[in-house]
């Protein structure tokens, strides 16, 4: 029985399109000769849709990709410091809104040392860790504002808000992946003897939950000291739970000890089911890169395993990740293009 | 003629008393046969204060702190999950007390890696910057608060003010900071594309405040990038100026790629000179390593030459640092006691 799934693609700014299109080659290589069909819609958004129309993303853009099953997007962004984009900001009104509209209150960042990849750290260990950062909450909410600006009065505030609601269902996420994860572990991290209102929350919650997995244990750490056990000793984490800021600082950082954001994948999930998920890479646009077909494509193509994983296609999601894992320890220290890339990886599938 | 500098000693909790004894021990040794003498004062503050009498700081220890001209801290804080400090906030009580009462507002944390110390990368290459981190503002204001508490319905919010005249002031530091350092590089970290308010804030203030430095480079990172370069390229640093949670963050991760945190001082500053200001290692009370006498002072001796130079005895300071860095590198692998460290670095003064 074919299985339709509607998904809708935002390429995106810089490298975005390029690596999309090696993403996109890699899922019909996935899903050749199966039922699996995907209906794709592109969805033009982002700095170059801004400069032409105006526009970031509107109701109508929303509605549309509402109407879909799941998302795939490359990255959005223009040059930095282009005078044209001073009065956008499409990170907050394109990517931030989609995650927080689409209610992704689990942002999934796996992270991956692989074998053949060279790690900034001298003696990494193994590195196998999944960081669940809140996606919908903290200091991302947008509810900052300011007062007498531009004078040398101005008062400039920004809130982070948590919710029982909020934090409870993102850590009982976390503690489930941990429960099927085989070290079964799960570290929060926050910094609680700070930020104690909402440290009490997050820490209250893990408590509570914990009590529902016996399996898992569970461990600990201010968002500082973690940032030393990444570059110390990262093969003590399994699972770390977090929220909204901590969880981006901290996957920017674990995609930098695992061989670099270029190869780091993200799924923004909405686990009810309600809205689309999106999957994405974790680095941005670069637009410094873009158009010479040398972006690195891997995250892109690993965001479609994790899209895959997602939909419970897992022969296939399997399938991509072994072919991403295979090419990546033959890589090498050649310079491949783009594309070059794409297909080494896509001839892979189930070879 | 003879300087005379009030000092006052605040030993603390856990390896506190054993660093500081150390610190001590080097200070004495820089400073003898000078025209320089330190009157001290201890104040036995922490958490076993704490647990004696139930105070954290009172506001008669306040007052007699604000009557020295310096003050140097080991750390504070008991083992943790004490069920006898669970009411207390010994962090919030009496660390960030001390800062904001004494108007702290640079937080300055130079990061070396020494010849001789082993850092956990790979190719670390030149790593020697300082970080200003803003100490009075930001997410530690202490403007959280939350309703409902412990209910399903909770909300717990943490504000994060933000001024143009506390930006402003400690703005202006770092680049009379980077305007005397040889390479002259300010970076700016924050995350303005999503703390928009404070971040705009932020931002203005180092374009303004740059036009009064034409002789300093500025460059500015989001955090998460941020962290990225501090492990694959931290030769890139020179300057950083940042908020007081992003700077929390950084300093440990600068400091786990310096060699451990073991290693890094910090000096709290109050630049008016209103108030006096605090020199205290960046790492913590260590109650699973206390009273074996294996904790390594040489954090709190470099904060002590933090205190020269603070006070203007560029001569002392200089001396405990070249003190220090001799011993570093004559270090090796061999494990030695907290005093063998500390008498070590003493007998180099000034030989
Ligand atoms: C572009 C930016 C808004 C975004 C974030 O801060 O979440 C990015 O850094 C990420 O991690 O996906
Ligand atoms: C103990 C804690 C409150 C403190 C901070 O967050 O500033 C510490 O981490 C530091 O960096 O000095």
């Amino acid at each position: 029985m074919v299985r339709t799934v509607k998904l809708a693609v935002i390429p995106g700014d810089g490298i975005g399109p390029e690596v999309v299109g090696e993403a996109l080659k890699v899922l019909d290589a996935a899903t050749a000769g199966t039922d699996l069909v995907f209906e794709q819609t592109p969805f033009s958004l982002g700095a170059a849709r801004y400069l032409e129309t105006g526009e970031v993303l509107t109701d109508e853009d929303l509605e549309a990709i509402k109407a879909h099953d799941a998302i795939l997007l490359g990255a959005v962004g223009g040059v930095p410091g282009d005078p044209r984009l001073a009065g956008a900001n499409i990170e907050r009104g394109l990517l931030l809104k989609l995650r927080f509209s689409l209610d992704h209150y689990v942002n999934l960042r796996p992270t991956v040392l692989h074998e053949g990849v060279a790690s900034p750290l001298a003696s990494p260990g193994e590195v196998d860790f999944v960081v669940v950062r809140e996606g919908t909450e903290g200091p991302y909410v947008g509810n900052g504002g300011a007062i007498r600006q531009g004078t040398p009065a101005e008062v400039a505030n920004e809130v982070s808000v948590n919710t029982a609601y909020g934090v409870e269902r993102v850590v009982r996420y976390a503690f489930a992946a941990a429960s099927d994860r085989p070290r079964k572990k799960l570290t929060l991290v926050h910094k609680t003897n700070v930020l104690v209102f909402a440290g009490s929350l997050w820490k209250r919650t893990v408590d509570e939950v914990a009590a529902e997995f016996p399996d898992v244990s569970v461990d600990y750490l201010h968002v500082d000291a973690a940032t030393i056990f990444l570059v110390t000793d990262p093969a003590r984490f399994d699972v770390i739970v977090t929220d909204n800021l901590f969880g981006d600082i901290l996957t920017d950082l674990a995609g930098a000890i695992s061989g670099g954001i270029g190869l780091a994948a993200s799924g923004n999930i909405n686990p009810d089911g309600r809205f689309p998920s999106m999957f994405e890479p974790v680095h941005g646009s670069a637009p410094d890169i873009a158009g010479k077909g040398i972006a690195d494509p891997t995250a892109a193509i690993g965001s479609v395993a994790l899209l895959l994983r997602h939909l419970g296609e897992t022969e296939a999601a399997v399938g991509v990740e072994q072919a991403i894992a295979s090419d990546i320890a033959d890589r090498g220290d050649r310079a491949r293009t783009t594309s070059e890339v794409g297909d080494a990886i896509a001839a892979r599938i189930g070879s």
